[in-house]
């Protein structure tokens, strides 16, 4: 039987796991799986050399929510607690190595790490660091861009939850690219901003409160390890110039992307309309925001949708895109549980709204 | 006797209005004032219609620093106050009414706002909302960004202080497009941020704390009035394009600028860094990061300088241009003050480190 | 058939109507009845003077989530939605104006704003700024301290919604007052800290963005009109004093209050945990800290618990309570929600968590 | 020829290093004695296993206005920098380790950090966790609360800088109990509530952004070390209780204190002003607020100033005192520098105003 399969006709919860359970994206993963109707949360896990500790102990949010111990992750540990689908929430190299033993339990895995989001296997010493040593997983991997990925994760495996920031650009992007409205001989330029919850819960002198207070800043611009990530999905050709620029905002969580780029001869605004609903007509967790009001990070904080908005220079052919996300979510947790949900032939928003 | 002749010979200390000392750049003027060694702040003014208060009732950062009286505008008020400079802080209707009578009496106007920036009239109703009925002072007045504007500031009558945003923008690309380093058939793209103090101490819904706190998001795009004097002052030509974007960030002070562009064949990040280091070798407020450092809004906060980095990514030919302001100093105050030190011979720098 | 009669036994949705849908309690309520299992949002209004505009306009967070239009309000328009319920999430007066109205048709009301809470109409002139014309509708309200009124609750008529401060301060020290383990001849000193949007959405001086960020302050000191609530809800005796201090945290959700009292001889830090154990045994929305974890204001936002941990000096008998909840929700809506729980005889946590 | 000696007289500028020149208080430092008339920095100091590096590339705020390298600490490098006076904004072990050695060397030292300021030797083991070798000088240190201490620094070999939150709590305090204004027998409650620079630069779980921004806590309650510090300032009788409840702000710099005390009989509003401006009447660097403004964090930071203000229900003789510091100056780099003016014979604000 493969992974997936006949959930929704069995009608049981499947068992799930969270490992990384101590950190930003595992806390908001615990969260959604908490009150998930088809996904059980049975078992959280920390680094392997953690101590056991009560949840509400590492999370105090999740007092009087959830009593259940993270454990030190093992993958024996993973086995005993018989759990259908493994959510990492860890760090890449760590689900570099992991995951392929817990595919070898006949789990379903959730990486929301970078370590299986890249095909070709010679991008990670670069980008990531480290060689990479399953190539063919690579290949395997779905691309979990749920409303672009669509039925090609039923059933997965293995499924590559995209970056926040690539989220943040390839929603709105991929679309108009497929549908031939933009004009790449002009670059796409796309200026990011990010809260720092992005940046993980291992303290260091750039999360540093007094350094990031009252301030901001742009970080790796043109070396930040999720270009590659963006220019692969976005399938553009070798001519094509994407320019990737991060910024960290002062605030815990939210993506805001604005993206720049020409149209093609006779596009408007409203063949940009067009070719959006066209493509996420059926998608509930993608919401378009029309002329005056364009998405603010106060819209999606806490939430699992993507908001697009964008303005047309018409004289110019110039097309500005406001994109919006919670990096938490859509662009880590939620976009994992939905995910989740499509590979296991659920309605991909369960649980979610 | 022009207008600010002789200072420096004199010794004297000049004396300075400011109005519109309720305002967030009136208190930045007078914070500047107060310890300015050569301009002496001898008059405030508040509305027409206000009532005299104390500064430290109105400002009680100011208390135990500065005593004296904000009182309702009027030109005899000032004609009373024998001022030889007046700083306007005031709306941009009040300071176009305003200025004119000021002149007459004889002093120098630095005018912050933007009823005297753009050269042409016609621009006036579109952009500001009223019809301006000084065409011959738009002509006359010195568009003061300081650097750039030199002896032509010297002995001016009026100044019309520039835009915070054109400020962050127009430092860094005048030098680059004056010495041709820029291929304008690509769009420079300009994505500002700004903390909220830019936008006045009126409440609003916009600038609500609690609608404003924890978010971020783009506001006018397309149609900010900064835009025509970003044009006008980097003096495009018709064919060139020029994206300006706002965009609100949840602190108080300070601007940065993201601005993306292509460089001609040829030149490269050290011929940006020659071409910038040229035009501002001998202007102390102007800062240049090297890489890998770039300029962060928290290294600019309470100061006078404009900071400038950049990265280039030469395969593609682009260039990404990082500058950084206080939207109150260099982008108001300060600049109002450095300007007046040039009107008046003193090295622009006087009373500002 | 009495208010809130049967609805267990009928198992139908209750239909809700939101009074000050526009606000931030308002908002709140709206995102808490979306998705409540046995109340359903069937009408939303603003003031009387608006236009009917629909709620995602307003509030773009419910794009996608939630077709609604919000109307004016008017007693006929209310009339016409056959609500059982309606939420007043309305200024004081109002409230007091149009909650009779209401009680006529046979309504049940919950009143967010203060004007039902003083059960002295000779308090409202001094605290409020009205004078109350229903003396009788003070004497029958049920102040709606959801865990403490209990079974008053219980097909109320008219309740008395708590406000945010107070409840912060009367849930862990009712249960020590009752106990007998307050030693009253010291002062009770309850030093509270909230976030802005308790302030409301109106655009005021003191909550526009560049006063409040980055500072902090005390206001209102020994004349906040929750003052009085505190001390009728507390039933201290007239020779005990209570001191209540507010001030204002630069964060949009959340009070923190510390309170600070002398404890009887022989009472220790675990009489308080067994005087608060007792109380609250059966009341999931209330979770106790124990040392060395204390409340913090980021386990509550977004929650509707209360929180409560406490410290105890034993030499000293001096005892410190840090208790926390989200403003507008255990202090507005979700407790709104929670008292409409209890008067229609459903879990009290019902759609809560 | 005794420390600090002639200074006046010579009108020599006094040569001064700073020690620990990498964190916020070595920052705050460096930006005060830059602009001092009368000190002149000429030496900065890192952690002894530092390397040099230049100023401006630990601090890029310090671009263009400081050229000086920051070098590993060691006496004999103070030694070759033939200096007058060194800061010490180290460790407490730190400072207590090398304090000894440097008044050796015949050099004034101001001490930032705790390791000189509790008479008592006996308490280091408990609240600093190190024993102290050199009682002796715990006995001769003056404890640097400028306005209290006055001529006492004058000549000063070593000087104890006070806490932050001790300063903000004794300033008002001391004036009132040596008054004999309050009334002991209730304890004094200080609620205090500091910015994060409190913590210092080194990246910690507990002022980690994410971690802290958003939130507000108490911390370290009946347990931070600064209570033996208050308590020995205030010169407290044993029967005297003092609760000081230190509190976690959301924000970059300032403490404000919320003081609670009962007068004794017959004191007022009056009485309370009275004995502040006595204390302080020659001192411009305390400002009082009076009815109805009281102190708030924005009118400080970036300040020298202590400001004090208060409340007083008169009925119960109950006194609430609002006071407000920048952690960072007056409670750290600024009270040093009024300290060592003091100390060399100048006027107290010199250089900071």
């Amino acid at each position: 039987m493969s992974h997936g399969q006949l959930y929704a006709e069995e009608g049981k919860r499947k068992r799930a796991a969270v490992a990384g359970a101590t950190g930003y994206s595992g806390r908001e993963l615990i969260r959604l799986l908490i009150k998930h109707p088809r996904l059980e949360l049975v078992a959280l896990f920390a680094s392997p050399d953690s101590r056991p500790a009560p949840i509400e102990q590492i999370h105090p949010h999740f007092s009087g929510l959830l009593q259940l111990d993270c454990l030190p992750f093992s993958i024996e540990a993973i086995k005993n607690a018989e759990v259908d689908i493994t959510f990492l929430a860890t760090p890449n190299e760590f689900s570099h190595d992991v995951a392929p033993e817990l595919l070898d339990l006949g789990l379903t895995v959730i990486d929301i790490s970078g370590a299986f989001r890249l095909k070709d296997a010679a991008n990670y010493p670069r980008w990531y660091g480290f060689e990479h040593k399953r190539p063919d997983l690579l290949q395997e991997a779905v691309y979990g861009l749920t409303e672009i990925a669509g039925e090609s994760l039923r059933g997965a495996r293995l499924v590559a939850n995209p970056g926040c920031y690539p989220t943040s650009i390839e929603l709105p992007l991929i679309p108009l690219l497929r549908s031939g409205l933009i004009d790449t001989a002009q670059p796409i330029i796309c200026d990011s901003k990010s809260g720092v919850t992005g940046a993980g819960k291992t303290p260091t002198a750039n999360t540093h409160f007094s350094e990031v207070y009252d301030s901001f800043k742009a970080y790796n611009l043109l070396k930040h390890r999720h270009t590659p990530e963006i220019i692969q999905c976005l399938e553009l050709d070798n001519k094509a110039v994407l320019i990737f620029s991060p910024h960290l905002l002062p605030i815990n969580q939210g993506i805001l992307s604005t993206i720049y780029c020409r149209l093609v001869d006779g596009a408007t605004y409203g063949s940009v309309r067009d070719a959006l609903r066209q493509a996420y007509r059926s998608h509930r967790l993608i919401r378009m925001f029309e002329n005056p009001q364009l998405p603010e990070i106060k819209f999606v904080v806490n939430t699992p949708f993507c908001d697009i908005g964008w303005v047309v220079d018409q004289e110019n052919r110039q097309l500005i895109i406001i994109s919006a996300i919670d990096n938490l979510l859509k662009g880590a947790a939620s976009q994992a549980v939905q995910n989740a949900n499509v590979v296991f032939g659920l309605n991909e928003a369960e649980g979610l709204l």
